[in-house]
């Protein structure tokens, strides 16, 4: 045998020994891999279960089946936490991350471990009694605030208010340190926006807001405003239902098909629910008020788009759900305003809308239909505001939040400070706290972190605004046109199929290339509403 | 001291003793009791909300869902199999029922202690393989007979019916031994009518068949018989709609109020799901034949109001369910039979169907459409069948379930013995075995056992009618006058709060002084159609 031969002998056998190893090792790790994906999967299917019990009891309940209802979803809620804390997936993902192979695992495998991880770790790493304590106290405040609202009575709101701010800082705190972030609110965010800081929204904020207080008042100082009693007209909620319908099918959700893989109720509030092939949005019709319904079935609309269109192989997996909760607005803000609210779209849509309702639009001039859907108006009522203030509103709170929870500022400086923002930024005067402070649900019920993504959506929809403009210069006699399918097939290809593979910041990279800034969103407003307001 | 003192005295320690072990052994007892119930509660929980998910599937969802709800059900079901049959019920039940105080128990909680363990058998005794297999048998011949039924081809469905029986008879034997009963067949029939055996329904049935041949003889030879033209005229589903929810209100099912506890839908076939405080019922409209949604939403009615009306200290424990199949079957058959298709019901309710059609009816004479809803006609198809003809049909299918489980037949001679007592029962010459042996889906799906639960409804709900008259001489007054509280109040008190406290031969007895005997039902039927067809 000559050296070489013994050589590649040698080599051979260290090969072969080494390949049955790796074998051996990638079986077991491509065995873990799959338990824990298993486990998962089981997770996602009890989760998607529990959320037709949610959308039944908002829906279709009868309305004394309320106690035995809330008996149920405590019941799946207490069995969901059970299954996606449980010690076997612990075991799992420690198998699976101190694996030698770990690092061939290909970029879906790792980012499902890395979700799988961080769901684990934000479900497990709080002591149970902080969890209870918290879960109870968002009960009682949530319940406070309803009476307190009604009384228009901060006072009445304040020391509840105080006990779950508290228990939550706790909370922030640890997550902070489990997440390694800057601070306890960073912790927070994370939740809902990962990787997203306060640091980076207070300075995107701050541009925003510049922009938008300018755009502002330019609108108002307009000589030209718009005529919005058009919106006042009735439209029997018969018709309204058929509206939504054809709103619906126009943007590319389904609904009336025998293909359909979603459906249009009715609830006081609106909401999508569910994923992939059950996608069910809600709305809220009103006699007197039809465009509260038009827009609305347009937002959720485009929430239900991103969760149908998520990539079929990921169903089931972590990387198979939406990026974010600004993603989400993102895509929700997309159809109903920068589609929705367009010229184009109207064009369109209103001989549509003319011809479901007979005689009451008959006299509408397009132009003077897009003013008024457009009109811009300082209001006290976050979810009443237009495109040009809505940020403002979600500026304001954030503001709040951050120092709240940096300590610079407690629960009972909330009211003022709000009511002096709105009198700085929209040049309104607050009444009372329940118009004030007190509007929204959010704080009350523990949602903390929660408020940015919905400007940050807005953001996201105006850098990805652009980039279509890019790929499809065109889009807009699209829309014209009544041809939304290359549309929507760009943000499937661009947003919604990319699910949870990337963090935001990632995320906004790859599909607009480059990293969050505001000019694009300012730039879509301003080129809008200088065609409307004339300046 | 004297004796007596100190008699007493040691009598005293003696007692006090006593009283302390006893305290500690009840104290014992009732926490094991506790917790057996709490664990009830979390299975009947579970299951309720399962059965919404149920209903969503039949009712809501959008088409495209059914693969995704299909793995989300067989997870459900999963976890509700573990979860009834986790040990630690299996100790508790052991626990309770070797405990020296356990005769002390209140025979409430005796009859719950007795129904868990009863339940826990069924599902734990048969060997898991045993139920793999037949679970997934059932699949298969319930998808062979759809495509043999479409075929009209009974060989194709012979080989998996086969293997069905023979899978079933296994199973049956061993619940057999579990139950002791005296067949296997039996053990089958205990499962939907406890305590009933083949042996004291084929004594009834037979005395039913001669008298419902004989009676139908007499309707036949009628030379006065209904016109049913009037049941083709066309009613616009929308009004069907608003007959269906009169026709629930009218006999006291609540589905359009603020504390409404239950709802009407659409479904292909009409069942009742839910139970307690959310109880609905679904229904089927045909423009073109109006009668079958009244009855139908009439004969679920009859179920709701059972299930709505049982005992509410009694929820979430085994004895607050519905005593049977059959006893279910009794109410349904009362509210649809005797109750909706009697002249005095018609009397209240034809000029409320008058009113919501329109002109649709205005021509129609009370007397002429009593006996157009009350023809009799022999079929083939058991679900169209009148009242006098419909038990014929249960008991060719009984007939033949007893005499293939007591291996008297075989699967291959159904057809011909089928047909054979079609032409001999009810005169009718069956063309093809799809609208023969193959109509219903029972014995595809592999539900032997349950098909006698629907004559005996009928026989309860004869012997129910004779024990109300008795208590509430003016009852067709009642209903003439729309008045139908009164009636409603008798059923609850003396059927549906009786919950499941008793098993179905002890109730009836119970409920009408009397065992199982179909005199009454035949009375019914005879006072009825006498003046029906005059004879």
């Amino acid at each position: 045998m000559s050296p070489a031969k013994v050589h590649i002998s040698a080599c051979l056998i260290r090969y072969s020994l080494k390949l049955k190893n790796c074998e051996n090792m990638t079986a077991n790790l491509s065995a873990f891999y799959s338990r824990l994906m298993d486990k998962v999967k089981e997770i996602f299917l009890f989760d998607s279960a529990g959320a037709i019990i949610h959308w039944d009891m908002e829906t279709m309940m009868p309305p004394k089946a309320i106690k035995l209802r809330s008996q149920q979803l405590a019941l799946l809620s207490r069995i969901e936490h059970k299954m996606s804390t449980s010690p076997e997936i612990g075991k799992l993902l420690e198998d699976i991350m101190k694996h030698p192979e770990y690092a061939d695992l290909d970029p879906v495998q790792k980012r499902n471990i890395y979700l799988v991880k961080k769901h684990y770790d934000e479900q497990t790493k709080l002591p149970e009694e902080l969890v209870a304590e918290i879960a109870k106290q968002r009960a009682i405040t949530t319940d406070v605030w309803k009476k307190a609202k009604a009384a228009k009575n901060f006072a009445m709101f304040k020391p509840e208010l105080e006990k779950l701010v508290e228990l939550q800082k706790k909370a922030a705190e640890i997550l902070m340190e489990v997440k390694q972030t800057e601070t306890p609110y960073d912790a927070l965010i994370d939740i809902f926006e990962p990787k997203m800081t306060a640091r980076t929204i207070t300075k995107v904020f701050n541009e925003l807001q510049q922009g938008l207080v300018s755009l502002l008042k330019k609108c108002e100082a307009s000589p030209k405003q718009p005529d919005i009693s058009i919106l006042k007209r009735k439209v029997p909620i018969e018709l309204q239902r058929k509206i939504a319908k054809a709103l619906a099918e126009t943007v590319g959700y389904d609904v009336t098909s025998k293909e359909a893989r979603g459906r249009i109720d009715e609830t006081e509030h609106p909401f999508t629910t569910g994923f992939y092939d059950d996608v069910r949005i809600t709305t809220h019709y009103y006699e007197d008020n039809f465009t509260s319904s038009i827009f609305s079935v347009l937002h959720e609309a485009g929430h239900a788009l991103y969760e149908q269109n998520l990539k079929p192989e990921w169903m089931f997996q972590p990387v198979g759900t939406a990026c974010s909760s600004g993603f989400h607005e993102s895509q929700s803000r997309f159809i109903e305003n920068i589609v929705g609210r367009s010229w184009e779209f109207w064009k369109y849509f209103l001989p549509k809308l003319k011809q479901l309702t007979g005689t009451v639009f008959s006299d509408i001039d397009l132009d003077k239909y897009v003013q008024a859907i457009n009109r811009v108006k300082p209001s006290k009522i976050r979810v009443e505001a237009d495109e040009v203030t809505y940020c403002l509103h979600i500026i304001i709170r954030f503001n709040l939040e951050r120092d709240l929870f940096a300590d610079k500022i407690t629960v009972k400086e909330l009211p003022h400070i709000w009511n002096q923002q709105y009198k700085e930024f929209l040049d309104i005067i607050i009444e009372n706290d329940s118009e004030g402070v007190m509007q929204d649900t959010h704080w009350a019920s523990g949602l903390f972190g929660y408020f940015p993504s919905y400007a940050l959506g807005n953001i996201y929809s105006g850098q990805i605004l652009e980039a279509l403009q890019k790929d499809m210069p065109n889009w807009k006699k699209q829309i014209e046109n009544g041809n939304f399918k290359q549309i929507k097939e760009w943000l499937v290809k661009n947003v919604h199929s990319y699910g949870n593979l990337y963090d935001p910041p990632e995320l906004l990279v790859k599909i607009t290339g480059k990293k969050l800034h505001v000019n694009p969103y300012l730039s879509y407003l301003t080129e809008k509403y200088s065609k409307i307001y004339q300046f």
